[in-house]
This record gives structure tokens, C-alpha cells and sequence, in this order.
């Protein structure tokens, strides 16, 4: 096979200070617009208080994450985080997106994300109401 | 190097809700069948319950996993968890799969996995008793 | 593009038993040394009670995240954990590991880490004051 890549940005800028953002469809045009047959997809979130992770596209259990996430690493008081001290209040949004994660890899195999029956990919923010990229990257063999 | 690939599927079906069940041996087969040399090697579960994870094979350690992730995700009242008013009673699954990851991505260097002295892949199962996959895709270049 | 890749290992030696040690320049140097423009940058902890993870550069932050991770999975009492029934007393770190992670894998584009704004990589220490190891490989393709 010959190598071949390809890098694409998402852009988010999300009404709410957490959401949940199915990119699926936006990962898989990708991968079909990149001509690879077998390789790997990376997508990962470029800023440190979002996640890209993948799970259920399940909106009871969207709540869940966000009600579990939000006990086990609470928002308020603020003045509970050092990292709040610079100026900031989202130390907490740090905290959340070690446990969601930053990044997946998905197999791409025969030309396609190569996913189990439930496998989806979100874009996770835990600070949003701003500008924050992910990045796309595919790597591996083609025909020609 | 000439690039190469090698995806196979692992299918599990655990006799108990939780498990952890050791895969360094079966990945290790897959990456010398390769032929690959210098690449990555990546296993994720498929499905959205149970993780694929690198730790230590030590049976002591695997119980103190899993009373954690019940103290940090706890299975019952199955009615904390919106996700369960679809009818399932697996949403603390979901969240504990998230804590121990969906994937790993292990160096092959010189046609070997490229490990610390104690790593292990192991598959971690939160809502066992049914039929579930892992895949294993390997990428890289190889001598031919 | 021809595929080429590069492995190399940073050795670290924490003078406490946790520590979070910004290894970007080293990473960085790895990459621009590889010659590859277009690929995938693989940083792990080979020690499973040590963690690679990407966030923020911020000393406050790394006091959050230590005392944070301290009350999720406390040091002591070293006998609530059945791993240290085996003359260890390190169960904590496996996993506090967990939750910081084994891995990150970061964008190669145009012969850079593909980094956002504030994205720094770091080796988390959990059980330290001996040595440990980081691998870190590259690959992809480069122009000759």
C-alpha cells in the first residue's frame, strides 16, 4: 500500500457551558474523502477543557455523564481549585475532560470506521460558549 | 518500509457481569502474524460497556478495580440513572468504561510489542453475559 | 509518501513520589528529528502506576489534580487495597493512572506536533523516587 493523510479542524462554539456534540458524520465524511482503505483515524479535542470520546448516542445518557462528572469533579465553590486563583473558573472543566478523555483512535478498515453496533464519537465541552477546535487526522494505505 | 495491515476481532462472552480477562497473548499472535516491524498496534472494545486497558496482571489489583469503579459508578438503584428508563440497567457500565478507557495503542518495535516490564492488555467487561468484540488492528512497514 | 518511523525512550527518576514533568521539548525534539511531515506520535508511560497526558501547563492546575485524584484514590490506608497485600503499597497509583492515562497520541502535520493553543504534554509520576521509562514513537511519511 502507499501511505497517504489527511488533516481536517472541526469548529465548535457551543450556546451552553457543557454540551454533547455527535461528530460521526463529520469524522466519517472525512475518512471517505481521504481515499484511505486501512489505517487509523484520530480525532482529539485541540483545547484542554473538552473531551472527544466515544459511547451511546443516548440523550438520558448524556444527562447521566454530566450529573456523574459534575459529583466528581464540581464546578462550585470555584475558590476550591488553585487553578482558579489565575482568573479563571474552569479548573473543574480540566478535571472533567481527564476522565471523558481527549482523544480516540478508530480502525479504519475496508474504506470505513470499523465500529461496533453502538459506537459513536462526541465532542464533549465542559467550557463552551467559546471557539475550540478538533482535529481530524487519517493516516495509513490507499490503492493508488 | 513498505507499508502493511492486520485487523482481527476478539469475541467475548463472560460468565459474570464484570470481568477482566488478560489479551496480551492473543495480541501478541497478531502482531507476529503481521509481519509488521516498526508500526502501532491498537485494541479497542466495540462496544460502549467494557474497555480495553493496560495494567497489571495481578488478581488482587483487579478486585480493587472493580469495588472503585462501584464506589465511583455505582450499579444500584438502577433509578439514579436516566440512561435506565430506556429499559437497561447498564448506565453505570457506560461510566465505568470511561474511567478505564476504550482503547490502548501499543509501539511495535523490531516485530514486538513494545512494553514496560509489567504491561499487560487486558479487556474489562461491566455488563457481561453476552456476546461482545474487541478489534485489533495492526499498521506499519514491514521487511517485504 | 514513503513511511518512516522513530522510537526513542526518556528515563525519569522523580525525587517525590508524584510528579508532573513537562516532556513537550522532548517530544517535540523526537519529531522534528524523525523527518516525518505527515503522521501519528505515540507518548506512553511504560509503568503502570505513571501516566502520559496532554492538559494545561499551569502549576496551580497540577495541585488540583494531584489533591483531586488523592480523594478519588487515596494513598491511605494502604491496607483498604488488596494489591498491597502483596508487600506493595502502591494500589493507589494503578489507579490514579487510570484516570490520567496510559497514552496520548498527537498529530504529526507538516513536520510539527499538531497542538492547540495550550495543549502540553506531561509524564504524571504516581509512585516515583525510582526509574521509570517513557517511549515515544513516530509515524508516517516523510519526503525522501
Amino acid at each position: 500500500m502507499m501511505m497517504k493523510s489527511k488533516t481536517e479542524y472541526l469548529t465548535f462554539n457551543t450556546a451552553t457551558s457543557h454540551a454533547f456534540v455527535n461528530i460521526t458524520p463529520n469524522v466519517r465524511k472525512i475518512v471517505e474523502e481521504s481515499g484511505i482503505k486501512e489505517g487509523l483515524c484520530l480525532a482529539n479535542a485541540m483545547h484542554i477543557t473538552a473531551s472527544v470520546f466515544i459511547n451511546d448516542n443516548e440523550s438520558g445518557l448524556h444527562q447521566d455523564f454530566d450529573k456523574w462528572l459534575e459529583e466528581l469533579a464540581p464546578h462550585a465553590p470555584a475558590a476550591q481549585y488553585k487553578h482558579n486563583e489565575t482568573g479563571e473558573d474552569n479548573a473543574d472543566a480540566h478535571l472533567k475532560r481527564q476522565i471523558m478523555g481527549r482523544e480516540v483512535i478508530v480502525a479504519i478498515t475496508n474504506g470505513k470506521l470499523d465500529f461496533g453496533p453502538w459506537e459513536q464519537i462526541f465532542y464533549g465541552e465542559f467550557d463552551g460558549r467559546r471557539k475550540k477546535r478538533v482535529l481530524v487526522k487519517v493516516i495509513g494505505g490507499g490503492d493508488e
